[in-house]
C-alpha cells in the first residue's frame, strides 16, 4: 500500500487544487495519448484448456506511468466496447481526461482490447500461426479469467506495479476476476452494473438467443465464414437486437419509443405497419455487424456466461482475497444485473472483509446507464479514486 | 340482462349444489363435447383493407347452448395456442368443465382457433381460392379486430345472444375487444395478463427479435415456403425462444435452472458448455416448428402488437361503450403485461364507468401463470363467473 511516490502524491486529491491541474496536464499532454498500439504478449495456456502461441492485445494509454508503476488505472471495456475509453468518441470520455473522475494528469490509464475480441487483440478472426488461416471456431474457449491474464501480462510488460481496476458489465466481470486472482496488484476495484455471475434470463435472453441467431444463419459456415468470403450478417444482427432490449429498461424504451411509428428508414423487410422500436433495433443490430465479428460475439458472450467468480473454491474463499477497497455500482432500472443483486453482491463482499461500498445510479436508461448517466455515475467514480488517494498518502503520512 | 331461462338458473350459483350438479353432468354430456369442428363464415372486409371470401374457424365446443342462446362462453386462447382449451390435454383443462369455475353443466363453453392461425381456421397457410395455393404473405394484415369480428359470426351462426368473453394475454386483447366493439352481446368479461396496449419493450422482444429471425431464415423464402417444399424452422424456433423468455420471470428461470448444467440433450450445435436454461429454450423452440406455422407467427405477433383499445376513438370512448362486469387479473412477476400496468388498466375502466375488479395472482411463474396458478387463478374466475350469474337472477327476481 505504501508505493507512491512523492510526485504522484503532489497532485492527487484536494478538489480546490483542481483547475490548477488541469492547466498543468493540457501543458504535459503525451503525444502518444490514446493512440492504439499493440503489444505481442507470447503464449497462454487458457483455463478451460488449450493453448494460443502468438496472444497480442492492442490497447490504448492516456497519461503517463510513474517511476515505481503504480499510477495505473485499468479501464475494463464491455461486450461489443474496445480500447477507446477516453478522448474524442471515447466511450467513457466524460470519466476519463485531464481533472476528470480518472484523472489521466495523475494516472496511467490504460484500456485493451479484451482476448477473443476483434478490434486488433489476438481472436477468432486472427490467423492461426499453425494452418495460416483464420482461426474461426478452432479458437479455442476463452474465459474472463483468460482476459485477464492477458491483461496483466500487459500490464508487466508496461512495467504497472499497481493498478486500480474498473468496469462495467462484462467490464465489471474483469474487475472482479482482477480483485480475486491477482489481488498482489490490485490496488482498488470499481463494479458498475455486474455481480458475481450472470442468471438464467441473461443467459437466455442476452446470450443463446443471439447465438443461435447467429449459428444459424447460413452464412456462418460452422464458424468458418472469413474463409469463405462471407459473414453471418443477418444472425450477428438479431443477436445485437435481442441484447439492446436488455441494456435498456421497460421504462427507457416506453419513453422513447412508446408505441410510435417507424421514424427511419427500414433496413429489413417490414411486417406491415412498423414501430420506431423496431427501427431502432434494427439500426442497432444492422450497426453491429459493420463493426464487430461474429465469431468473437459467440466467443465473448460464452465467456460472459461462463463468468463465476465462485468457480473453483466458493464465493467466500475468492472475496476474501479482495485487498484493496472495492466500488460497487448499482443501476436502478437494470434488468440485466439488476440494483438488488449487485447490492447483494456488496453486502457478501462486506460479509467476506472486503472494504466495499455501494452506490446506486437512479435512472430510468437500464443497465446502459453507466454509459449515459454521466451526472450519477462520474461523482462516484471521482470520490472512490479520491478517497484511495487519500488512503495512500495517508499511508505515506 | 334479463334473457336468462328458468332452466339455466336453476343449475348456477350456490355452491352446495356443486356434487349433485356434477352427478347431472355426467349423465348429460354431449357426445360432441370437445370435438373439433369447422364453420364456413363467409367473406369479411378486414380493418386494415383487404377481404378474404372464404373465411372458416375451427372451433370446439362443451355444454349444451339453451334456448335463448344466452348461457355462452368464450374462451380466447393465447398467441400459439388453440381451441383445445377444456377435456385431456386442454390448456385450461382445471377452469373449465362440470362443476369447475367455467361450469359447462349449466354454460355453452366454447373456443375456436384464431383467424390468421394454423389449426383449423383460415390462416396464411390456407389455400387462396383465387390462386389455388397458400397464401402465404399475400395473406392480409389481420388485427384482433377482424379475429374477434370472425369470432362474432361463429357465435351468431351457432345461435349464441349473450357471451361471457374471457382469455390470457393476446386472448385477454381479444376479451377487452369484444367489451369495447361488442358490447350489444357481451354479458362479462375477463381480462387475463393483458391491458390496453403492448408496450415497446414487448413489441420489442416478444415479437421483432422473433419476426426477424423468421424473415431472415433462408427458407422462409419471402414468405412462399409452403410452395416451395421447406419451412422456416431455425427462424421460427430462435422466434420462440425470445418469446419464450417474456414467458417467464426472471425468478421463475432462476429457480428452476439457474446456472445449472444442461440436462437435456442438445438441438442445436453447442458452444461450449451448456447451460440448463438454454436447453429448455432450445426444445420449446424446437418443440413449436413441429405445430405452429411460421407465417402465422409473424400475422399474430404482429396482430398482437398493432392492437390498441384506444385506436379510432380513444380509450375513454371505448371504455365507456363496455356494459357488462369485467374480471382483470395481473401476475406479479409478469414482465410481458405487468401487475402494475393491468391494475391501471382496471382503474381506467372504472374511472370511465365499467364495473370492473382486479385480482392479482401472486407467483413468480410470469406471464405464463394463467396456464400454471390454478389455485390462484380457478377461484377468481369461479367467483366472477359467479357474481354475473347472481346478478342475472337477481335481474329475473
Amino acid at each position: 500500500m505504501a508505493h507512491r511516490t512523492n510526485e504522484s502524491q503532489s497532485s492527487s486529491g484536494n478538489p480546490g487544487s483542481r483547475p490548477r491541474l488541469r492547466l498543468l496536464e493540457s501543458q504535459s499532454t503525451n503525444p502518444g495519448d490514446g493512440e492504439l498500439q499493440v503489444a505481442p504478449l507470447g503464449a497462454f495456456d487458457l483455463e478451460l484448456g488449450g493453448r494460443i502461441e502468438n496472444v497480442s492485445l492492442a490497447y490504448r494509454t492516456w497519461g503517463k506511468l510513474n517511476a515505481r508503476g503504480d499510477n495505473a488505472i485499468i479501464i475494463l471495456h464491455a461486450l461489443t466496447g474496445d480500447s477507446l475509453a477516453a478522448g474524442e468518441g471515447g466511450w467513457w470520455e466524460p470519466v476519463i481526461g485531464p481533472g476528470r473522475a480518472i484523472d489521466t494528469s495523475n494516472h496511467f490509464v490504460l484500456c485493451a482490447n479484451v482476448l477473443g475480441g476483434c478490434q486488433g487483440s489476438t481472436g477468432p478472426a486472427s490467423i492461426n500461426p499453425a494452418t495460416g488461416k483464420p482461426w474461426g471456431t478452432s479458437f479455442p474457449l476463452i474465459t474472463i479469467g483468460d482476459i485477464v491474464t492477458t491483461q496483466r501480462r500487459l500490464l508487466e510488460h508496461l512495467g504497472v506495479t499497481r493498478v486500480i481496476a474498473i468496469g462495467g458489465s462484462i467490464g465489471g466481470f474483469q474487475a472482479i476476476e482482477w480483485a480475486t486472482r491477482h489481488p498482489d496488484l490490485v490496488a482498488a476495484t470499481g463494479v458498475i452494473a455486474a455481480a458475481g455471475n450472470l442468471g438464467a434470463q441473461g443467459i437466455a435472453i442476452h446470450s443463446e438467443v443471439g447465438r443461435r441467431a447467429i449459428m444459424a444463419d447460413p452464412n456462418w459456415r460452422n464458424g468458418n465464414y472469413l474463409e469463405e468470403g462471407v459473414f453471418p450478417e443477418n444472425g450477428l444482427a438479431i443477436a445485437r437486437m435481442a441484447a439492446m432490449v436488455s441494456y435498456h429498461s421497460r421504462e427507457s424504451l416506453g419513453e422513447r419509443f412508446g408505441r410510435n411509428p417507424a421514424s427511419r428508414p427500414v433496413l429489413y423487410p417490414a411486417f406491415g405497419p412498423t414501430f420506431d422500436v423496431e427501427g431502432y433495433l434494427h439500426y442497432h443490430g444492422q450497426a453491429l455487424t459493420r463493426r464487430f465479428d461474429a465469431n468473437s460475439y459467440l466467443y465473448l458472450t460464452r465467456a460472459m456466461d461462463l463468468y463465476d467468480v465462485a468457480r473453483d473454491g466458493g464465493e467466500e474463499y475468492w472475496l476474501r482475497q479482495i485487498r484493496g477497497p472495492v466500488l460497487t455500482v448499482g443501476i436502478s432500472s437494470d434488468w440485466l444485473f439488476p440494483a438488488n443483486e449487485v447490492k447483494a453482491f456488496d453486502s457478501r463482499l462486506r460479509a467476506y472483509g472486503a472494504d466495499s461500498i455501494y452506490h446506486e445510479i437512479t435512472s430510468i436508461h437500464g443497465h446502459d446507464s453507466f454509459l449515459k448517466d454521466w451526472d450519477q455515475l462520474t461523482p462516484m467514480v471521482r470520490t472512490f479514486i479520491d478517497a484511495h488517494e487519500a488512503l495512500q498518502e495517508s499511508a505515506h503520512a
